[in-house]
């Protein structure tokens, strides 16, 4: 397959020398940093954004621990909002100074992957639209690069707050993906297991899909405060016995939908278990490569029991995010309320970083303020 | 095609007497009063229930009037919930004495339309699975007929009031049929025609699809306030201007889904025209036999647009109404809003009708108690 | 939950001592035989059907090994086309005399699970819609019951033969349904692993989608060249090497759309690896109790590929096999390909069933005319 | 909503005088001649192509009369297969030389319309994807100019011939489109109104989806020959009676599922009232500005039948394409059927395009090889 690069700089004049900007990131595997690394460049697709709010993510602390990617120098970081600060000569909805929401997944959108219309995450490969941390640095930095900026960028809107916007780009792209692929019909019984950031936002996602009863399978109290808020209306916990038991004695049999939110390869036989005939599980939980996943037959009613299991990647692009934004506007949700903390000032990276990495126990979300306030 | 019968009689042995009771419904067309008639039995798979609150509709009036179906003598009214009477010898999930709702639409399950799982409203012809008012006597008596009653009826569920479980077998199945069918995604912009009992449970429904603005068309003080608690976030009003013009220039252009729950055969080409390309016209209007419903061809698009039209009737069935009371059990929407009236005891049935009738000013849905509270 | 005998006498007399017919079964587990039962008789929905021709199943050899269901005195067999010899006293479409074919999956109709929409196949728990060898005995026998005749049963049309009708009732349903499940869109690659009876019919049901490229996965030369003759382009043999790599290399990569229609667990890990990001594993293929169907993460692309995977069981009832008569009456498909052998009388029972357990090399589906022709 | 030309040469040093080549278009409304204008360039994501074999359709003698788009100087065409003569800087996948086939519809990819997954064909606005004719010069030139080559354009295929490929890039993806937008199930009854090209390839789409009866409307001999080729069952003509009556009488009260593939207002009443409830209207003809669509609002089911009525566009873009070819080339559908006329030399254009615009009796699709073979 022929594929291109996310950006293209063959057309651009580099008159002046390369200008050098600061970013935290992995210096090698199993060690974080400050990086001093050439500010990047646009394309004429693209746009360069300088970000005034970032988010670490759990997906940054595994990246940094040799997970998948680039092993060393490497920016972190895929979650921001921002200022434009260049861009590309074709680019013609965007000009420097527009304050802007950045998609973490931002494909390619000339590529075959995103034709058809299935997912936006594939574009010339399995999970290719995710650029930044794979492809290219991330935006824990000065500045960073958007490929295709006027089909990846959106105008941050004048009646959301940044911090509200901030959380669309992936956790609720994330969380609501679990919902849309569970196929929640009204009145619908739901589990959603896990309760960290993306499982708070599929709890919300499915209460806006019409579900019935959701139940929320986490411990932390901060956490299931929130899911009670975004429409959970039960608590299991792991720490009170079997959790597939427990959901099948509380719905007297199995759930209609499970969205795995958390967790390890247990995991995928206990939401195929605790899931009913002609139900789906739909998975938003990025398994390791050393996970083998695996299921007795008997629990996928032998292969007969017109039970779908799904799994997909954050959806990307601009459209993606207007549509959670519109959610948003409209008071249907308050994204903010999983932020746990905030940090104030790019010279707290670090502080911040390590929070998520050690995760502690009262953490859900924190942000960086990358001017102090 | 081969039909059968509702509810058979055929290996009830009628040893007995008929039992008379009373009715209220038509004495022929534009004359309705009390009627006496027979008091019905049960058929092997069929259950006689006694209402205990009723409620009159918009349809019943038009029948009332010759709309469609039997044009004399007959007992309207269509929903209800009550107390199982009496039960069919194969019947094994309800006895004498279950309270119970009762789906205004109870399809023949042994039918080839419902086989297809598009809709459950067309057993063996269009509509055909209304059996109320179309193809016997309707609810507003001592006592009705309920055929297939373990795939028809429902056990009231102990946590739901009954006022509110009686929204749920029209009202509320067919509102939020409107939602379902203009496939609403996070975020979409959502139009509701007509905010009367049903429009308003469209407003709940797209609310509980995740639908970002949603712009009710409608007048009446109470129902624009109910409109608004329910989610919607806009009021467009008749009196205010073309509506077509209001929605484009609110909409910059057009709505993503347009929801008809009222109006005439002018509406359904003001909600095409309102209708973004891609977009969906989903009706849940009953158009009059008299209606010729037209459209200019670039309202449409030219036909090449992609802007679907669908068209509705209340899904039926003990399942669907199981689905919808969970909504309502766990929290999510309070269906005794759109209750405007409340009428003390079946005498008072008469002044129920009345005021649907005549549509008072402060009407949105009357409730009957059977016995004075 | 509630659950309903499938058929019901209480409302018949039975006046007249039982009657005793033949059938051919399970002894016990490992021991198939001659038994001789009471004829059963027609519950007031039901029918009493006289099998004309009948086809043994690797579901019915699989029983009588103990794999599932009762396990002694059980009448074997679920496929047959034949003549009602009775019927109940609420059936309005069958009369004794009519010519009839038999859905193998029979559900009752008035259960929770049907109306979902989703599937016929689980009526009141999963697969509870497959009554013979389950729930009550088979075909293999001089008269078998039906439940629910009016919605499950299918008059023989004049222009299909019956041969070829009884060829729908299992195996062009399940093979069909797998193409069904997986999606097919116009041009795309689809592998069929197995291509016994059903998977030749999923050979079929993915030509008759639109698919492009069929690549079939088998040896055996009677099944290589039906399969060619119903759409597959390529075959793959097991023999040549690794079937993964075999089919990524003649596909680039991977597949769009894998049906698995014959194996055991190690298909299932093989099915997903060779599934490209955005695809759909389809699984029709029984497993067994003892299997564990597991995978690497990084085949199911650390969850995050959507790619589906899907199983089901085959779809019942009378409209399901009307649509499927409709399809073989216009030419669309000739199903008496996949009949191998025929046996001429029921006294050739032990025959076909002995040649169906030892899986002879030419054997594709055997039938048996009940009368020597 | 912000808009982006398709093409742009900002970046694109035009240092030498324009070239000027010759085309064949609409001097004025109701005027088609040659014109001699400037060859186009290519921006840096686009390319020029020189046609070797085009195809004139309805669409551009539609255009000629003033039907829709520019009013004079504007070449027409919008079939074509050729040969890349230049290539923008971004174009990755392409060089001169390279053996394309050319979707009339070459969406924006960068724009938010295509991002929905709904329909390729609205990019920025309402068929804004279709940028032949509408938006730019036509393929009835020496050269002609593809936006977004990377995504628009298709490698010819080695097994596929010029000719065959031709048909797919509007014929086949707008015929086909009517069978997807049908919703067609196996077995299901479908009506195709108008055998033309489009309405012979929706036929054979139709069948490439598991159609049981395919009944075709129309009356050519030649057309009439093909439809049975390509899957037709029965064949009803508008000379021998109502074609609504005709239908209802053949299919016992109306069909599961109608495309429209030709006709005039009225074709859309009668198209709804052929369909059954639940059934499906698709529409691919090209309704003209001044019809009015209307329809009893008892054909339609008084709004309440969940009879769909749907209207697309020829989907477009590489990726369909390449599916369409697919399925011709592994032998699924012989696309060359439906050439009627072959001319041979550009200079032949004229006499085609009076062949087209006249409707010559026996015309079904003509093609133009641009040099004489």
């Amino acid at each position: 397959m022929s594929t291109r690069t996310t950006f293209d700089t063959r057309l651009k004049k580099k008159e002046t020398p390369p200008v050098m900007m600061r970013g935290y990131g992995m210096l090698e595997v199993n060690k974080t940093g400050w990086l001093e690394k050439t500010r990047p460049v646009a394309g004429p697709l693209d746009a360069i954004v300088r970000p005034t709010i970032v988010a670490p993510c759990s997906s940054d602390t595994h990246v940094s621990h040799g997970g998948s990617g680039p092993k060393k120098d490497l920016i972190l970081g895929h979650e921001a909002v921002g200022i434009v600060e260049e861009v590309g000569e074709l680019v013609t909805k965007f000009a420097p100074g527009d304050r802007v929401v950045v998609p973490c997944v931002t494909p390619d959108w000339l590529s075959m992957g995103t034709q058809s219309g299935k997912s936006t995450a594939h574009d010339h490969f399995m999970m290719g639209s995710f650029k930044f941390l794979s492809q290219k640095d991330g935006i824990f930095a000065e500045y960073f690069h958007v490929n295709q900026a006027d089909a990846n960028l959106v105008h941050m809107p004048d009646d959301v707050s940044p911090e509200a916007a901030l959380m669309t780009v992936d956790m609720m792209s994330t969380g609501f993906h679990g919902a849309e692929l569970a196929e929640i019909g009204y009145g619908d019984t739901v589990v959603v297991i896990g309760i960290g950031p993306v499982g708070l936002m599929a709890v919300a996602g499915a209460q806006l899909r019409g579900a019935g009863r959701i139940i929320g399978i986490g411990t932390r109290p901060n956490c299931v405060k929130i899911a009670r808020e975004y429409g959970a209306t039960d608590i299991v916990s792991y720490k009170e016995g079997d959790i597939v038991e427990q959901i099948k004695d509380l719905t007297g049999g199995g759930a209609d939908k499970v969205i795995i939110a958390g967790g390890d390869a247990e995991t995928f036989r206990q939401a195929v278990d605790m899931t009913k005939e002609m139900g789906v599980v739909s998975n938003i939980n990025f398994f390791d490569l050393s996970h083998v996943l695996s299921m007795p037959a008997w629990s996928w009613g032998l292969g007969m029991a017109n039970k779908d299991i799904r799994g997909g990647f954050c959806p990307g692009g601009a459209l993606r995010i207007q549509k959670l934004l519109e959610v948003i506007r409209h008071g249907r949700l308050d994204t903010t309320k999983i932020i746990s903390h905030k940090f104030n000032g790019f010279e707290k990276m670090e502080d911040a970083f390590d929070l998520m990495d050690k995760k502690a126990p009262d953490l859900i979300k924190p942000i960086v303020y990358m001017d102090a306030q």
